[in-house]
């Protein structure tokens, strides 16, 4: 079952000059920005009525988007998030449909405190998944 | 203001096709493929609890997606959408924070039947934005 779009995931060099402008021109609230040593990003959020853009910024040597954010200089849409709410249960049905997960298969703790797995973005129309337990 | 996220587009070969797991696994409801040949699309959605994944496939030989589509073979995501109140008043706003519209900078109907503008990608790390009169 597809819950909510949890947010949009935009990968930027600076995370707080990206979010700027929503703040700016949009009036958006803007979160403060927040290092996760642990998963290799700073996140500013922008919030919506509805949904969040997440900028992330990568954090340290061996951050998971580094290579992304030096192959698009500019910044770029880095994935999008799902809610489900049995990530195990919709992990298997993915799996049965094909879609292959990245990693070992099994949840992990993402940057939002709930477990987390990522789907390669060949299986998605070119757009990297991530499925959040809800 | 900044609205609802109305919907992130991803841009495909074949929209239909595309939009198959996330019925088939996540069991979204999918709506049937709808040509728009005035804005050289066919566009499929899947819909979630609070916004849309909204499939753009290329039609005609003019199609505004169709130089996308070839550089990304496997599709891509391609742009998000902002709902605004006042779609004239934020363009403003958005000029004169830098960004740049693209086009003659005049609102036209989008493939909704709503006023609509596009951002350029670089004035928005990297994604292309659509307003949208809410």
């Amino acid at each position: 079952m597809l819950g909510r779009l949890n947010h949009v995931a935009i990968a930027v060099r600076d995370a707080e000059k990206a979010a700027k402008i929503y703040g700016a021109a949009f009036g958006a609230e803007i979160s403060a920005p927040l290092p996760l040593p642990e998963h290799g990003v700073i996140t500013v959020f922008a919030i919506l009525p509805n949904t969040k853009i997440e900028f992330i910024q990568p954090l340290g040597e061996t951050s998971p988007i580094a290579k992304f954010v030096e192959r698009n200089a500019d910044g770029g849409i880095h994935h999008v998030c799902y809610e489900v709410p049995d990530i195990v249960a919709t992990r298997d049905i993915l799996i049965a449909e094909g879609a292959r997960v990245l990693g070992d298969g099994e949840p992990k703790i993402g940057a939002h405190g709930k477990p987390v797995l990522f789907f390669h973005p060949k299986d998605f129309s070119g757009a990297l998944v991530e499925i959040e337990q809800s």
